[in-house]
């Protein structure tokens, strides 16, 4: 397979990269970076030696030969080029929110009018380790966000077993590569160092929209910016739930029973450490007796799972491979 | 003033022995450290010249004409000390659990039973900036917990006003200072840089009984270790509470309007950063309106406004001096 | 006295401000941003109750009447209005490279044709911490780099008893504040988090020419990165020196008898750990007799001693106060 | 091949558990920890699905059919069982420092009396990216030290082209996790954030001996304590060498020409986050040309190309499998 990263040099390009390089059936065809067109590749990934020697700009992936695309911008820079490529029989895993809803009107609300909703036809979107993914005839994978994929391996196997969550709270806390690798003063590490914040209002992330979709209700989300460089802690708390922590947990032992990357963790928590640099996702769950709440914690890293990781275990899945291939 | 700190080279009492210093009536007579007995103070605290030249034992003590200790020890260690220390007329700080509860039998639930429930009569506990405090003749104070400082800051004056939490989530986030100096694997740079983890299960955490008396009520409290050394970062969820985010502004900025240590924050966010090293303490809030759920944010330093600042701050209010003195 | 920060939202800026606010003779009158001109100032400085409400503009400083002005900048950027300032009778003490060097070629050949060579005439430069500084009748101080503050400490006073280093190699590990806080992408934490590297190369950072007055001779100066936010690390390395360790800590014991700032360690190590946040630095020397190898170690906080720190403790002895003034 | 860890839950151990779950060949029959004897494995490899159960106590590996051991503990603590294993027919690469010198008086001077030295001939000892590097008939490889590691791949080449350094200065610096997993208090998150401290003094580190083997005469060796979890930066100051930059990075292109883990850095700098979690190293050289000075850069990760990438690298070439199997 011909492969294509455009975004090559920011953080989940970056991670797609190194992941692509071990892949035995995908190849790094082309690297796009439109900040770093014509420089050498080699800068970026040293010691990667399967790569093509230059970046090019996203005029100049047109007329190369490729079977996959992942494009790695943010919502709207790419959708039309996502359009072209399609009609032309490239297939597309999209790391923006362009394709992460088939309602558009969620969209709308989070990031403003969809700017091609006729694609959307094209689309599938969905969890990597659902095992009732279905990718049938799409052209394009809307990969999922960060904080949502964590949320839904918590959360989507309980809803499927039943569960109506009500008054759910969810606090995520994220290292800074989730942001993004442009400069922004609040991100320098002279001010991230020794800090926790919260940032975004509660509600107002625009990753909410996709939690509620899993909740099938309103979910209440704050997001915090943590002093390290990657990987997602989510502590999520169901008051008044139907269930306890061990019921939760054999839910998700069945659940996820086929699936080589998430780990149920029985003694112990979740450390996000752990999973760094990995595809994983770990899951606890406790309980407070006294008031009958359900605490759930889920530890990913936001490039591995949470961004690079999940985009191939989909591109694997769609094209029949097993799931970890190029992954572990 | 001649003030003994025991447990001085404990991450509290180093940051008491670094504010002390710079005290313009209270000079560290005694330094006590049962590891470092015999130890040149020096080498704890280089730069530091108005210092006793060495470590005392527990026993050394003895003798010394002294007006105040603060006690930096975990709970049950010094209960019997502090009972002949005030029998001698000596004051006390404590900043264990000993002298947080008035009904002791919250203290048995989370710690075991007192050592030595008869002293509690000589005792008073509370919040230094709380503009309620009382000393009265007590002999002993009893220092809060570092998340129920920050959860009464946050929360306190909200009761006052009225407020009758229900379903309160508490999400704390703190450095791993606050575990104390004591070698211990999980806590090693090597573990934690990278590493954002859960610890206790949610409302077993001993802090969860000072809380629920702020609260009036059942608090489900959820502990978290950061990556960084210092900082508290307490998320607050209140569901469906009877006031927004601009009414409890209101209430603290009239709550904390004689206090120099309280920060409202209306833009932007509170940051551990931000008071490390400080004795200061900042707000914030939030609501989520489509769901009724206000969110509180409060950031202090865990060893600052969380231990040793509050200490110093109890100490200049029970003989008078003003509460900065000494702390800015 | 009525004080001016000029770029109060720098690192260094904001480090000055932090002091001047418990200084008992120096009000902060005015704070200077152009960037954040008509902000108010609580937003950078909650917690700080003396301070004016809002930054103003360069051009808004004129007309205040001034004692003193801290001029916070790149190198050139205030020359101009130093010479106005000066010549109004309004003393500085400027950050910036401009005043550093009595020898303008020595400036040229690091930073380019100095823009104002007839006001080094209004200005004296040197240490803070040097027995033998004097300030006489100039209007300007040139505040000296971080890491030359940190190599004088401890070349400095072997120099002047008499050593000729030849061969001298300098080792210097910053933490990332050091290179200000505009946004770069290699200075965010997604960067530097678990990350080390060298910058510039040897010789040829812009502190060499400091370090090579102090010397009396070439040094060899490689700086380097270190995944932290503050803090000065230098180990400096002297082959076939004619002294030894115990001969170069009786040199600063007693060249430094009278400073409250420098410590020379004897047991254990610096630490940046240890100087953070403050006007400190920590000198220690060991020697490697298999090859007649002395090294010296000294630790700062880059923006306390190595900027800020040392800006006030000039203006407290240009002013005749005691050095620590403000600064413990 | 049947292969066992023993130190397998040590930082070394660890990393080479995590390469040899996903090596064709080598599969872990044995997990070796004294402490944890009887655990089970998935609490520290949560994810990895192809190892034993349960953690072996160093006897119960008695009678385990084995290719290959892995010995990862102190020196002196596993010497008699490497003769037993070997013995038994058994091939042992030893991470520590016991079969790391061919010299014993070597081993001596900075080890004490070594305990076995009649075993030294069954071992042979080097860098697995030398491409001199003979394994011939042994039974035993000593694996080298991290910061040798380091050292040789910056310095051996050109020593083998023909460089006779002298005066040679190496400034190490480390993440923590070089010092091991056992708790100590000055490897604390809470000490170390934040903090540079230099350790050990010039000369007298035990790797010190190792770097003097490959310069062929003395050097002055100091290490540092960085802030972080993982790498090593070197620094290596050569005053008047016979060579440059250029020639330095040529001579490095054509020994390290076969090796696919050596990239000599053109533009940039080493970064040691860039070879996080990897067996690569990265090569720089810079030159001081005023002095006539020949600085070095190298960047590893301490548990990678340090000990146990190394380590697997050492086992592939042994057995006659590519260099990289399982490493990348």
């Amino acid at each position: 397979m011909r492969v294509a990263v455009v975004g090559a040099t920011g953080y989940a390009g970056q991670q797609l990269v190194h992941w692509l390089d071990r892949h035995p059936h995908m190849r790094c065809a082309a690297l796009v970076s439109e900040h770093e067109a014509g420089t050498l590749t080699e800068r970026y990934f040293p010691g990667l030696d399967a790569l093509p020697s230059r970046f090019l700009s996203l005029q100049e992936l047109e007329g190369e030969s490729l079977d996959l695309i992942f494009a790695c911008q943010s919502p709207k820079q790419l959708t039309g080029a996502i359009g072209e490529w399609t009609g032309g029989g490239i297939r597309v895993v999209d790391l923006s929110a362009d394709f992460r809803f088939a309602d558009v009107t969620r969209y709308d609300a989070y990031y403003g009018p969809h700017p091609a909703p006729e694609l959307l036809a094209r689309a599938v979107t969905g969890y990597a380790d659902d095992p009732d993914m279905q990718y049938r005839d799409a052209l394009i994978v809307g990969n999922p966000g960060c904080y949502p994929t964590a949320f839904f391996t918590a959360v989507g196997p309980l809803v499927r077993a039943g569960l109506k969550p009500a008054g759910i709270m969810v606090d995520g806390k994220s290292g800074v590569s989730g942001a993004g690798r442009k400069p922004q003063t609040h991100l320098l590490m002279a001010e991230m160092a020794e800090n926790v914040e919260a940032y975004s209002a509660p509600g107002q992330h625009r990753h909410t929209a996709e939690m509620e979709i899993v909740a099938g209700g309103p979910v209440v989300f704050q997001p915090h910016l943590m002093p390290m460089a990657r990987g997602i802690f989510m502590t999520i708390y169901l008051p008044a739930p139907a269930l306890g922590a061990q019921e939760a947990t054999e839910i998700w032992q069945a659940f996820f029973k086929n699936s080589p990357f998430v780990t149920v963790v029985t003694q112990g928590m979740p450390r996000t450490g752990r999973v760094r640099g990995t595809n994983r996702v770990e899951l606890s769950a406790r309980e407070d007796v006294r008031t009958g709440t359900l605490v759930l914690y889920a530890a990913i890293d936001n490039l591995g799972k949470g961004a690079a990781g999940q985009a191939i275990q989909h591109a694997n899945q769609w094209w029949g491979y097993p799931p970890a291939l190029g992954l572990i």
